[in-house]
Protein backbone atom coordinates (compact mmCIF):
# COMPACT_ATOMS: atom_id res chain seq x y z
CA UNK A 1 0.00 0.00 0.00
CA UNK A 2 1.63 3.05 -0.55
CA UNK A 3 1.20 6.61 0.50
CA UNK A 4 0.35 7.43 -3.46
CA UNK A 5 -3.01 4.91 -2.99
CA UNK A 6 -3.78 6.20 0.34
CA UNK A 7 -3.87 9.92 -1.48
CA UNK A 8 -6.23 9.15 -3.78
CA UNK A 9 -8.05 7.20 -2.23
CA UNK A 10 -8.17 10.13 0.50
CA UNK A 11 -9.24 12.49 -2.17
CA UNK A 12 -12.07 10.62 -3.96
CA UNK A 13 -14.45 10.00 -0.75
CA UNK A 14 -17.36 11.92 -1.13
CA UNK A 15 -18.21 12.85 2.91
CA UNK A 16 -21.68 13.62 3.19
CA UNK A 17 -23.08 15.27 6.23
CA UNK A 18 -25.68 14.14 8.65
CA UNK A 19 -26.75 10.89 7.10
CA UNK A 20 -27.89 8.32 7.30
CA UNK A 21 -28.94 10.68 10.89
CA UNK A 22 -27.96 14.38 12.40
CA UNK A 23 -24.58 14.35 13.64
CA UNK A 24 -22.88 11.89 11.24
CA UNK A 25 -20.45 12.57 8.16
CA UNK A 26 -21.20 9.31 6.05
CA UNK A 27 -18.23 8.32 3.93
CA UNK A 28 -19.85 7.62 0.57
CA UNK A 29 -17.39 5.16 -1.10
CA UNK A 30 -18.68 4.86 -4.52
CA UNK A 31 -16.38 7.48 -6.22
CA UNK A 32 -13.90 5.07 -5.08
CA UNK A 33 -15.70 1.85 -6.73
CA UNK A 34 -16.38 3.32 -9.86
CA UNK A 35 -12.91 4.81 -10.44
CA UNK A 36 -11.73 2.64 -13.26
CA UNK A 37 -7.95 3.44 -12.11
CA UNK A 38 -8.83 3.73 -8.43
CA UNK A 39 -10.64 0.74 -8.09
CA UNK A 40 -8.71 -2.06 -8.81
CA UNK A 41 -5.52 -0.72 -7.39
CA UNK A 42 -7.64 -1.00 -3.65
CA UNK A 43 -9.26 -4.58 -4.86
CA UNK A 44 -5.13 -5.42 -4.89
CA UNK A 45 -3.95 -3.78 -2.37
CA UNK A 46 -6.89 -5.48 -0.24
CA UNK A 47 -5.42 -8.93 -1.30
CA UNK A 48 -1.70 -8.16 -1.64
CA UNK A 49 -0.82 -9.28 2.18
CA UNK A 50 -2.86 -12.48 1.73
CA UNK A 51 -1.27 -13.87 -1.32
CA UNK A 52 0.43 -17.10 -1.13
CA UNK A 53 -1.47 -17.52 2.38
CA UNK A 54 -3.55 -20.29 1.50
CA UNK A 55 -6.99 -18.28 1.92
CA UNK A 56 -9.66 -20.64 0.58
CA UNK A 57 -12.55 -17.94 0.98
CA UNK A 58 -13.25 -14.42 1.04
CA UNK A 59 -16.15 -13.61 2.97
CA UNK A 60 -18.21 -10.49 2.54
CA UNK A 61 -20.76 -8.63 4.44
CA UNK A 62 -23.97 -7.20 2.82
CA UNK A 63 -24.19 -4.98 1.06
CA UNK A 64 -21.05 -3.19 0.19
CA UNK A 65 -18.69 -5.89 1.50
CA UNK A 66 -20.37 -7.65 -1.49
CA UNK A 67 -18.65 -5.89 -4.06
CA UNK A 68 -15.50 -5.64 -2.65
CA UNK A 69 -15.10 -9.19 -1.32
CA UNK A 70 -15.87 -10.70 -4.71
CA UNK A 71 -13.19 -8.64 -6.25
CA UNK A 72 -10.79 -9.89 -3.80
CA UNK A 73 -11.64 -13.71 -3.87
CA UNK A 74 -11.08 -13.91 -7.79
CA UNK A 75 -8.20 -11.70 -7.21
CA UNK A 76 -6.44 -14.28 -4.46
CA UNK A 77 -8.62 -17.52 -6.55
CA UNK A 78 -10.64 -18.07 -3.61
CA UNK A 79 -14.44 -18.54 -3.25
CA UNK A 80 -16.82 -16.76 -2.30
CA UNK A 81 -19.10 -16.65 0.74
CA UNK A 82 -21.66 -14.18 0.69
CA UNK A 83 -22.66 -13.19 4.88
CA UNK A 84 -26.59 -11.75 4.41
CA UNK A 85 -28.69 -9.54 6.37
CA UNK A 86 -31.13 -12.15 8.03
CA UNK A 87 -33.66 -14.15 6.31
CA UNK A 88 -32.17 -13.54 2.98
CA UNK A 89 -30.12 -17.16 2.33
CA UNK A 90 -32.38 -19.23 1.18
CA UNK A 91 -30.63 -22.66 2.32
CA UNK A 92 -29.79 -23.77 6.14
CA UNK A 93 -27.99 -21.12 7.86
CA UNK A 94 -26.27 -20.19 11.24
CA UNK A 95 -26.85 -16.81 12.95
CA UNK A 96 -24.87 -14.63 14.73
CA UNK A 97 -26.63 -11.52 16.81
CA UNK A 98 -25.31 -8.56 18.12
CA UNK A 99 -26.03 -5.08 19.48
CA UNK A 100 -26.40 -1.95 18.00
CA UNK A 101 -26.45 1.36 19.43
CA UNK A 102 -30.58 0.90 19.89
CA UNK A 103 -31.19 -2.39 19.58
CA UNK A 104 -30.12 -5.37 17.43
CA UNK A 105 -28.89 -6.87 14.28
CA UNK A 106 -27.87 -10.57 12.93
CA UNK A 107 -25.68 -11.72 10.06
CA UNK A 108 -26.64 -15.11 8.64
CA UNK A 109 -24.30 -17.86 6.53
CA UNK A 110 -24.74 -20.96 5.34
CA UNK A 111 -24.33 -24.09 7.12
CA UNK A 112 -22.01 -25.60 4.99
CA UNK A 113 -20.00 -22.32 3.82
CA UNK A 114 -16.96 -23.24 4.84
CA UNK A 115 -16.50 -26.50 4.52
CA UNK A 116 -13.45 -28.38 6.49
CA UNK A 117 -9.93 -26.86 6.31
CA UNK A 118 -11.33 -23.56 4.89
CA UNK A 119 -9.20 -20.74 5.81
CA UNK A 120 -11.45 -17.14 5.84
CA UNK A 121 -10.41 -13.90 5.15
CA UNK A 122 -13.27 -11.21 6.25
CA UNK A 123 -13.82 -8.24 3.81
CA UNK A 124 -16.03 -5.10 4.22
CA UNK A 125 -16.42 -1.55 3.21
CA UNK A 126 -16.00 0.12 6.59
CA UNK A 127 -14.68 -0.82 10.38
CA UNK A 128 -16.82 1.29 12.33
CA UNK A 129 -17.96 -0.23 16.04
CA UNK A 130 -16.97 -3.20 14.47
CA UNK A 131 -19.91 -5.31 15.54
CA UNK A 132 -20.82 -6.69 12.33
CA UNK A 133 -17.05 -7.88 11.86
CA UNK A 134 -16.83 -9.50 15.20
CA UNK A 135 -20.47 -11.30 14.09
CA UNK A 136 -18.90 -12.43 10.75
CA UNK A 137 -15.53 -13.72 12.61
CA UNK A 138 -18.13 -15.61 15.39
CA UNK A 139 -19.68 -17.21 11.76
CA UNK A 140 -16.09 -18.32 10.63
CA UNK A 141 -15.45 -19.92 13.72
CA UNK A 142 -18.53 -21.43 14.82
CA UNK A 143 -18.13 -23.09 11.21
CA UNK A 144 -15.02 -24.71 12.24
CA UNK A 145 -12.86 -23.27 9.75
CA UNK A 146 -9.81 -20.57 10.36
CA UNK A 147 -9.66 -16.93 10.28
CA UNK A 148 -6.64 -15.42 7.93
CA UNK A 149 -7.75 -12.04 8.88
CA UNK A 150 -9.95 -9.21 8.46
CA UNK A 151 -9.56 -6.53 5.61
CA UNK A 152 -11.43 -3.20 5.60
CA UNK A 153 -10.97 0.02 2.52
CA UNK A 154 -11.52 2.30 5.80
CA UNK A 155 -11.54 2.11 9.08
CA UNK A 156 -13.60 5.12 11.53
CA UNK A 157 -10.60 5.37 14.09
CA UNK A 158 -12.20 6.74 17.07
CA UNK A 159 -14.90 3.95 16.93
CA UNK A 160 -11.96 1.46 18.10
CA UNK A 161 -13.79 -1.47 16.37
CA UNK A 162 -10.41 -3.09 15.62
CA UNK A 163 -10.34 -3.77 19.71
CA UNK A 164 -12.90 -6.34 19.21
CA UNK A 165 -11.20 -8.25 16.29
CA UNK A 166 -8.67 -10.83 16.48
CA UNK A 167 -5.22 -9.57 15.92
CA UNK A 168 -4.79 -9.09 11.84
CA UNK A 169 -6.90 -6.62 10.94
CA UNK A 170 -5.95 -4.13 8.16
CA UNK A 171 -7.64 -1.17 6.93
CA UNK A 172 -6.18 0.79 3.72
CA UNK A 173 -7.43 4.45 4.93
CA UNK A 174 -8.18 5.01 8.57
CA UNK A 175 -10.34 8.43 8.85
CA UNK B 1 -17.86 -20.74 -22.20
CA UNK B 2 -16.68 -24.32 -22.50
CA UNK B 3 -19.32 -27.02 -22.23
CA UNK B 4 -16.93 -28.38 -18.87
CA UNK B 5 -17.60 -24.75 -17.26
CA UNK B 6 -21.25 -25.25 -18.27
CA UNK B 7 -21.58 -28.65 -16.86
CA UNK B 8 -19.49 -27.61 -13.81
CA UNK B 9 -21.85 -24.65 -13.34
CA UNK B 10 -24.92 -26.70 -13.63
CA UNK B 11 -23.77 -29.56 -11.32
CA UNK B 12 -23.33 -26.79 -8.19
CA UNK B 13 -26.60 -25.19 -8.18
CA UNK B 14 -28.42 -25.99 -5.88
CA UNK B 15 -32.43 -26.01 -6.76
CA UNK B 16 -34.28 -25.48 -3.57
CA UNK B 17 -38.09 -26.10 -3.91
CA UNK B 18 -40.96 -23.75 -2.65
CA UNK B 19 -38.50 -20.93 -2.08
CA UNK B 20 -39.05 -17.29 -1.79
CA UNK B 21 -42.51 -18.93 -2.08
CA UNK B 22 -44.65 -21.91 -3.05
CA UNK B 23 -44.40 -23.32 -6.57
CA UNK B 24 -40.93 -21.41 -7.13
CA UNK B 25 -37.68 -23.79 -7.37
CA UNK B 26 -35.13 -21.64 -6.41
CA UNK B 27 -31.78 -21.76 -7.97
CA UNK B 28 -29.04 -21.05 -5.30
CA UNK B 29 -25.52 -20.36 -6.71
CA UNK B 30 -23.84 -19.76 -3.45
CA UNK B 31 -21.98 -23.41 -3.74
CA UNK B 32 -21.01 -21.84 -7.37
CA UNK B 33 -19.28 -18.84 -5.41
CA UNK B 34 -18.06 -20.76 -2.84
CA UNK B 35 -15.96 -22.75 -5.38
CA UNK B 36 -12.52 -21.73 -5.60
CA UNK B 37 -12.10 -22.95 -9.01
CA UNK B 38 -15.92 -22.25 -9.82
CA UNK B 39 -16.22 -18.66 -8.79
CA UNK B 40 -13.03 -17.33 -10.95
CA UNK B 41 -13.79 -19.23 -13.97
CA UNK B 42 -17.18 -18.04 -14.26
CA UNK B 43 -15.81 -14.00 -13.26
CA UNK B 44 -13.37 -15.02 -16.21
CA UNK B 45 -16.52 -16.26 -18.77
CA UNK B 46 -18.79 -13.55 -17.83
CA UNK B 47 -16.01 -10.44 -18.71
CA UNK B 48 -14.26 -12.65 -21.82
CA UNK B 49 -16.44 -11.20 -24.42
CA UNK B 50 -16.18 -7.73 -23.39
CA UNK B 51 -12.33 -7.85 -23.18
CA UNK B 52 -10.81 -4.91 -25.15
CA UNK B 53 -14.26 -3.59 -25.97
CA UNK B 54 -13.50 -0.28 -23.97
CA UNK B 55 -16.27 -0.79 -20.69
CA UNK B 56 -15.37 1.92 -18.37
CA UNK B 57 -18.12 0.73 -15.72
CA UNK B 58 -19.39 -2.23 -14.25
CA UNK B 59 -23.31 -1.58 -13.36
CA UNK B 60 -23.76 -4.87 -10.97
CA UNK B 61 -27.58 -4.55 -9.35
CA UNK B 62 -28.15 -5.25 -5.74
CA UNK B 63 -26.95 -7.52 -3.52
CA UNK B 64 -26.07 -10.96 -5.92
CA UNK B 65 -24.75 -8.74 -8.91
CA UNK B 66 -22.60 -6.86 -6.24
CA UNK B 67 -20.41 -10.29 -6.18
CA UNK B 68 -20.47 -11.05 -9.82
CA UNK B 69 -20.11 -7.02 -10.46
CA UNK B 70 -16.89 -6.06 -8.65
CA UNK B 71 -15.46 -9.23 -9.54
CA UNK B 72 -16.03 -8.99 -13.42
CA UNK B 73 -15.12 -5.28 -12.86
CA UNK B 74 -11.58 -5.50 -11.35
CA UNK B 75 -11.04 -8.60 -14.58
CA UNK B 76 -11.66 -5.81 -17.08
CA UNK B 77 -10.21 -2.99 -15.49
CA UNK B 78 -13.32 -1.03 -15.06
CA UNK B 79 -14.87 1.10 -12.16
CA UNK B 80 -18.23 -0.11 -10.33
CA UNK B 81 -21.31 1.22 -10.01
CA UNK B 82 -23.94 0.13 -7.64
CA UNK B 83 -27.60 0.06 -8.81
CA UNK B 84 -29.30 -0.33 -5.36
CA UNK B 85 -32.54 -0.73 -3.56
CA UNK B 86 -34.19 2.24 -3.17
CA UNK B 87 -33.48 4.69 -0.78
CA UNK B 88 -30.04 3.27 0.14
CA UNK B 89 -27.76 5.60 -1.91
CA UNK B 90 -26.21 8.39 0.08
CA UNK B 91 -26.28 11.17 -2.82
CA UNK B 92 -28.06 12.46 -5.89
CA UNK B 93 -29.85 9.37 -7.00
CA UNK B 94 -31.51 8.10 -9.91
CA UNK B 95 -34.92 6.25 -10.00
CA UNK B 96 -36.48 4.11 -12.19
CA UNK B 97 -39.20 2.28 -11.50
CA UNK B 98 -40.43 -1.04 -12.37
CA UNK B 99 -43.42 -3.38 -12.22
CA UNK B 100 -43.84 -7.04 -10.30
CA UNK B 101 -45.93 -9.67 -10.15
CA UNK B 102 -47.92 -7.56 -7.29
CA UNK B 103 -46.89 -4.33 -6.78
CA UNK B 104 -43.88 -2.16 -8.22
CA UNK B 105 -39.91 -1.76 -7.06
CA UNK B 106 -37.42 0.27 -8.19
CA UNK B 107 -33.39 0.75 -8.47
CA UNK B 108 -31.31 4.39 -7.60
CA UNK B 109 -28.58 4.92 -9.15
CA UNK B 110 -26.14 7.90 -8.16
CA UNK B 111 -26.50 10.79 -10.82
CA UNK B 112 -23.16 11.29 -11.36
CA UNK B 113 -21.95 7.52 -11.73
CA UNK B 114 -21.85 7.41 -15.54
CA UNK B 115 -19.65 10.19 -16.58
CA UNK B 116 -19.46 11.60 -20.12
CA UNK B 117 -18.05 8.72 -22.37
CA UNK B 118 -19.03 6.44 -20.80
CA UNK B 119 -19.50 2.65 -21.87
CA UNK B 120 -21.45 0.30 -18.99
CA UNK B 121 -21.98 -3.39 -18.40
CA UNK B 122 -25.00 -4.33 -16.85
CA UNK B 123 -24.07 -7.47 -14.83
CA UNK B 124 -26.27 -9.73 -12.09
CA UNK B 125 -26.47 -13.26 -10.79
CA UNK B 126 -30.06 -14.24 -12.50
CA UNK B 127 -32.22 -13.17 -15.55
CA UNK B 128 -35.64 -14.05 -14.60
CA UNK B 129 -38.82 -11.16 -15.87
CA UNK B 130 -36.21 -9.16 -16.81
CA UNK B 131 -37.75 -6.26 -14.82
CA UNK B 132 -35.17 -5.49 -12.47
CA UNK B 133 -32.27 -5.64 -15.62
CA UNK B 134 -34.46 -3.54 -17.62
CA UNK B 135 -34.80 -0.61 -15.27
CA UNK B 136 -30.42 -0.89 -14.99
CA UNK B 137 -30.36 -0.69 -18.53
CA UNK B 138 -32.88 2.84 -18.70
CA UNK B 139 -30.96 3.87 -15.39
CA UNK B 140 -27.83 3.76 -17.72
CA UNK B 141 -29.67 5.42 -20.91
CA UNK B 142 -30.38 8.18 -18.84
CA UNK B 143 -27.24 9.03 -17.39
CA UNK B 144 -26.06 9.60 -21.33
CA UNK B 145 -23.91 6.47 -21.42
CA UNK B 146 -23.37 3.90 -24.12
CA UNK B 147 -24.71 0.49 -22.83
CA UNK B 148 -22.22 -2.44 -23.58
CA UNK B 149 -24.28 -5.23 -22.98
CA UNK B 150 -26.20 -7.21 -20.11
CA UNK B 151 -24.46 -10.49 -18.51
CA UNK B 152 -25.95 -13.07 -16.08
CA UNK B 153 -24.74 -16.30 -14.43
CA UNK B 154 -27.99 -18.00 -15.44
CA UNK B 155 -31.44 -16.84 -17.39
CA UNK B 156 -34.53 -18.94 -16.54
CA UNK B 157 -35.60 -19.27 -20.22
CA UNK B 158 -39.45 -19.73 -19.76
CA UNK B 159 -39.44 -16.39 -18.52
CA UNK B 160 -38.23 -14.69 -21.65
CA UNK B 161 -36.99 -11.80 -19.87
CA UNK B 162 -34.09 -11.14 -22.53
CA UNK B 163 -37.02 -9.98 -25.04
CA UNK B 164 -36.76 -7.12 -22.31
CA UNK B 165 -33.63 -6.28 -22.91
CA UNK B 166 -31.57 -4.70 -25.86
CA UNK B 167 -29.67 -7.28 -28.30
CA UNK B 168 -26.30 -7.98 -26.32
CA UNK B 169 -27.63 -10.37 -23.36
CA UNK B 170 -25.62 -13.28 -22.48
CA UNK B 171 -26.23 -15.99 -19.66
CA UNK B 172 -23.36 -18.44 -18.80
CA UNK B 173 -26.28 -21.04 -18.31
CA UNK B 174 -30.07 -20.89 -19.05
CA UNK B 175 -32.03 -23.59 -16.78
Amino acid sequence: MTDDLQSRLRASLRAIPDYPKPGILFQDITPVLGDARLFPAIVDALAAPYRGSGITHVLGIEARGFILGGAVAVTLGAGFVPARKPGKLPWKALRETYALEYGTDALDMHEDALPEGARALVVDDVLATGGTAAAAVALVRRAGAGLAGCAFLLEIGVLEGRNRLPEDVRALLAV
